[in-house]
């Protein structure tokens, strides 16, 4: 018989369907089965009565066998609904159980309520922690994430191109970047698509891109990882780097909206309250954030900093985001354009969201005399980013971008606590996939 | 004044606008100059007739300036229309032309016309010939062919995950894979998500990828890349791999549609012919093909008996693609599921157009116990693939899957000659971006 999706039963009672998919609980209570069935679209109840042809072989399927199952649905009596749960006004008469693949006893208690693993063991066991709800869900509302990104820029008419992952040596130097060995050569992994978004910008004015970077961070944090999913955008033919705000504001307003209308059940599910962006999100300089904060002019926000500027911005305006722009010049990379007006500051941006950055991006220098101005400056080979001046050397227009990871948003649109729980396959200093305390 | 894009003036004929682009080409004729200014949307004819406040600025212009252009829009007389060119019947009035990027002299010539590079000259310069129309229309389908497979397998109910590009010591053997230096460990670039998307599926039951995969090809061919990018797919609960050959056959057919008709503009600036995909694609058994051709039986194709089976085809149906399913199974990877009547034969399938594989995939092994086996038969190390095989270990449904390169199948739409062509930023043996022959 032709499967029916668990998430179409509804539509079915009185009917004699086939369900295909997993049992994820199972409680034999003598006489009769109970059980839960799950497959892509959702969950229902099934039971094997005592007269069910099925009912021996019910008592031998087990938790995360996958079956096709037979039976009738029926309508629950008006006591036993439960309007909580999907499917909770039905029930899955069994007459037939089909066990197309065994599973072994499981490790550890997979049920809804009784999953509680410590993050190590979670990530040991990807393979089967993948198939629980909650976990499904942090990979649904990132999938939301990266698809209405994506979605977002091809509405504004920028073309998507697919950045390299192996680059040759970087002009900035080779801290926290992994070598590959590239046959009788050395050539490095990405740390990101900047310098190929500014080039592939000069030929198709408004670009994106998604793609991994990577990142040798020597050290073990609940925010780091070593390689990401990065989001980037660059624009020409910009006014200024409000421009730039604008576009990555409105960028981060429609994938809330996205995630909020498609990942209704997952935010619920996770206890997940999104983020407020009020219609104009608050923008100061540094200058006047650090005064607000009462701090010393001309240093970088500390994180600590950070958070208290979101609080004050919080209570002040209700939104939970604040931009901040402006940074020291020197401190940013070589790219970034400073303000004609005050040289010393940059025309550079955050994005501020419940205490830690989300986004970052601002006005590049166009002008190709500035550029190997900046490039003399920060003492950078121009040999080694020959393609990307060449790209400025024949006529670029006033431009800028910005850039976020899918990982760090979808941790931080949930409220999760460390960017591993939103990483399917974790790679940090001591782990890919599994733990590297074993020699590989 | 607020910018009208180039694609727009045919509606503002009369007008006075301001359009922002470059200079694609310079017509000085004395008295008057001519232009035609490009910017995303396509380009425009301008004059800058002698009693134009322009006319001086308009003599510094030089290719490839990069300007903000105001001025009237004229319908041409009649006999000076174009009915073959984008904005043919219209011409810009030049009254104002502010540079806001000036270029240097061109290395070569950028013309529509008189763009005539060999390849390593078109890649030593990348940055710059990404701007010549022929070499974007190549982009632009590249972009249709990922976004449609996109497209396609999220209507299909496909869910989509981000593969790893780095990974752990593979099972399969070190042959043609990079290497990382990852810390005081080694680690490697992947060369598929084969193994990742089958552990996906098991959560998810259908999903896909969109991600580079590497190769450490040592030798320079027309058809081989270091890093590219692959479209992966995979599915659940099929009833035998002809459900994944007419999933894929689906696929490719709706690729095939949306490059036709939104790239109708970009196929003829390059004279290509889309293949001809029929109701139902031929499909033949490998020992069927190897009879059709008079070949020996038990042997896999080679490149010349490819080549003629699709003519043959072709001349009998009118279809440029054909299925050849079931390869000798020692031949094929651990995880190809084996025909169950003659297991010397598996569920694998390639998709061949014109004389070439455009894709391959086929059934899998879901059964943890033949998995086992196949793991000992082909003498792999289990411990090396335990995320993978921990996922069969607690139920697998039946399953299968295919993939394909976005950059071969660009390639083979457009009947280019060298999938560099296909390629924004080259990564082969002798080149990453520019040549590697200098040490870097």
């Amino acid at each position: 018989m032709q499967r029916t999706l668990i998430g179409d039963l509804g539509q079915q009672i009185g009917q004699e369907v086939t369900i295909k998919g997993w049992v994820s609980v199972r409680r034999d209570q003598g006489k009769m089965v109970f059980f839960d069935f799950r497959d892509r679209t959702g969950t229902v109840q099934g039971v094997a009565l005592p007269a069910s042809p099925a009912i021996e072989v019910a008592k031998e399927t087990r938790n995360e066998y996958v079956v096709a199952v037979t039976g009738k649905v029926n309508e629950r009596p008006e006591k036993n609904k439960n309007a909580k749960v999907q499917n909770g006004d039905i029930e899955l008469e069994i007459t037939g159980i089909d066990i197309l693949s065994k599973a072994e006893a499981l490790p550890f208690d997979m049920s809804a309520d009784g999953y509680n693993l410590e993050l190590p063991t979670e990530l040991d066991h990807r393979a089967l922690t993948l198939r629980h709800p909650r976990v499904q869900a942090i990979f649904k509302v990132q999938a939301t994430i990266i698809d209405s990104f994506r979605e977002f820029m091809k509405q504004e008419g920028f073309f998507e191109f697919q950045a390299p992952a192996i680059v040759p040596a970087t002009a900035e130097g080779g801290a926290e970047v992994f070598e590959v060995k590239y046959f009788d050569k050395k050539a490095f992994l990405s740390q990101s698509p900047q310098l190929y978004k500014q080039i592939v910008m000069t030929a198709f004015e408004r670009v994106f891109s998604v793609n991994k970077v990577f990142r040798a961070e020597p050290s073990v944090t609940t925010r780091h990882l070593t390689e990401v999913v990065s989001l980037d955008a660059e624009m020409a033919f910009i006014d200024s780097w409000r421009d730039v705000r604008d576009m990555s504001e409105a960028c981060v307003r429609y994938i809330l909206e996205q995630v909020a209308e498609k990942n209704a059940k997952e935010l619920e599910l996770l206890g997940a309250t999104m983020p407020s962006m009020i219609a104009e999100t608050p923008t100061l300089s540094l200058t006047e954030a650090l005064e607000k904060l009462g701090a010393p002019a001309d240093k970088d926000l500390n994180p600590e900093q950070e958070r208290r500027l979101c609080e004050m911005i919080k209570e002040e305006t209700g939104s939970d985001f604040v931009y901040v722009y402006g940074y020291p010049t020197k401190q940013k990379p070589f790219y970034v354009y400073p303000n004609p007006e005050n040289p010393e500051f940059n025309e550079g941006m955050d994005l501020l969201c419940r205490g830690v950055e989300w986004l970052s991006g601002g006005r590049r220098i166009n002008d190709y005399t500035q550029l190997m101005e900046h490039v003399e400056q920060w003492g950078m080979d121009p040999k080694k980013i020959e393609m990307f001046l060449e790209a400025f050397r024949y006529g670029a227009p006033p431009e800028g971008g910005f850039a976020f990871g899918a990982e760090r948003m979808t941790m931080q649109i949930l409220g999760l606590k460390n960017i591993r729980e939103a990483t399917m396959f974790v790679r940090d200093m001591n782990r890919i996939d599994q733990s590297l305390s074993e020699e590989i």
